[in-house]
């Protein structure tokens, strides 16, 4: 659009939220080769003709890490009808930027994880911003169940939101546990679930300030929530069964994020760079027919799990 | 529904055509477990609570198939509103029966296949049909090419189109082309097509027999049309590269499949059987980011084929 400059100028936040989000970038794929001590992550830097653009970072066939993404983009330019319907919004002009990660680790005892935190604003013809939110969530996908991880993980998202307001861990919780559901597999959830927030926009009492400062306590949390479990995890021994098993489970992953996911299916559908949002996909799947674990194993046992449950006392 | 002996007694071509796709089906499987020499298909049937069934064949980790589909269903019930739009017709009942087949063979040398023959009833509110039509098609996804297989794969097709009209062949030839397609990969084809044709409605020169004979025709070619690739490359010694790529190239399958296949998306969103929906999966697949063969390999070849070109003469 025309009017970049302007809306720059107009928007001081926007500037500190695409400054945050890139250096929680450095500070997650850091924290990520250090944990993975033998992978680098590989760096792509592209523009969108439209306007904007994004830095894609993915590690590959590490120790720790099988893939791993770790990307943010900040994008603007005319919002299109069907996006603007999606939203429910008004608005001529868009500003998007955001963080959004997944990671496939190789041991099957360590969980996949993804985390996304966004910011959105919409312009008049004027360049004034006539709406904003912030957006985001974190959530684990275990193919085999250590309750303490589990009570770690959400406890740990808890913590953060109950510094803010006590009623969003429960909200934000069940908001996670209705999004990430394979409507298809009876209602099977993709993972153990964790938080899912949207549409946070500025009031009397959580001006905007407030809100950024929310969402980098968000996204300052997650090395906090995940780490702790990859270091418990990634040096058991585990079997080649153990390993189908994971593919197997990566399957419903690979289904839930190109049938359902509206992120994914909104970027393919919109000429989004393909290759960044596929980086989510696992690095290695497996589909059988009509598969089921025999019944008492530990495989059986995650099936139990993927229904939404209360996982701190 | 209620008055389904009255509309079996009204339609005596639909009875026989629910035969002849339950024999189809029979023909195919005891050609593959022949050819295949080791694995054998297990046999699920089914039923719907709203009416019909059917009979799900799986055989897995065979000598030359890793997984092979070949599902038939018959059913019938009320259209609900949302196929009634994607179908444009009109009629408050229908009955759909077909053969549907994936191949996965094991050997990156064999190409992968797939086909679909079916056949469409709607009545009026006294089971009166008041319209009806075929559908089918068979398509040819490489790993590596031969030229001589897609021309063998092609040619086998027309000469039965040829049979029964010459123009059939470019019209069907062009739809398959158009239809898989990866538009989110830059309009990369799924394989190197085949044909690809739908609501073909008796008319005062093609009556329902003619049609019939002509889905029968179809059917009936489907073994000589790949057979021979299969018997001619499952024996070439492959590597674990040659894999590998095999495994890439079906990421792009079910990336078809998940997120543009309209039958599988039907499928999964009217709470269709999920397991026979999904059997067209490949067994193993790999996501690399942004993976590139090296230019001038027999992999960056293939890229060079996914484009719609004529594979006879």
């Amino acid at each position: 659009m025309t009017n970049t400059h302007h809306m720059a100028e107009d928007t001081t936040i926007k500037k500190r939220i695409v400054q945050y989000i890139s250096s929680l970038q450095q500070q997650i794929i850091t924290a990520l080769e250090t944990t993975d001590g033998k992978a680098r992550f590989h760096t792509d830097k592209w523009t969108r003709p439209e306007g904007g653009g994004g830095v894609t970072c993915v590690l590959e066939q590490g120790n720790v890490f099988e893939k791993a993404g770790v990307n943010i983009s900040a994008v603007e330019g005319t919002l299109p009808a069907s996006m603007k319907e999606v939203l429910n919004v008004k608005g001529d002009h868009f500003f998007a930027t955001g963080l959004s990660l997944v990671l496939h680790p190789l041991n099957p005892f360590v969980p996949t994880v993804h985390a996304n935190w966004r910011y959105f604003e919409l312009y008049d013809g004027n360049a004034n911003v006539i709406d904003s939110w912030f957006g985001g969530g974190t959530d684990l996908t275990p193919y085999y169940i250590f309750p303490e991880d589990g009570r770690h993980f959400h406890t740990t998202l808890k913590n953060v939101l109950d510094e803010f307001d006590a009623d969003f861990y429960p909200v934000f919780k069940k908001q996670c546990d209705e999004y990430f559901i394979n409507k298809h597999r009876g209602n099977e959830a993709r993972g153990i679930g964790g938080i899912f927030y949207d549409y946070l926009r500025p009031e009397a009492n959580r001006d905007a300030e407030w809100l950024f400062r929310f969402q980098q306590a968000n996204g300052n949390a997650f090395l906090l929530s995940y780490l702790p479990l990859v270091e418990k995890r990634a040096t058991l021994p585990f079997s080649g069964q153990h390993k189908e098993w994971q593919e197997f489970r990566r399957g419903r992953y690979a289904e839930f994020n190109l049938v359902h996911d509206r992120g994914t299916l909104f970027g393919l559908k919109t000429n989004g760079r393909t290759e960044s949002i596929l980086m989510s996909l696992p690095p290695t799947v497996r589909w059988k027919y009509d598969f089921h674990p025999q019944p008492g194993s530990r495989e059986a046992e995650l099936e139990e799990y993927l229904k939404p449950r209360n996982w701190i006392e």
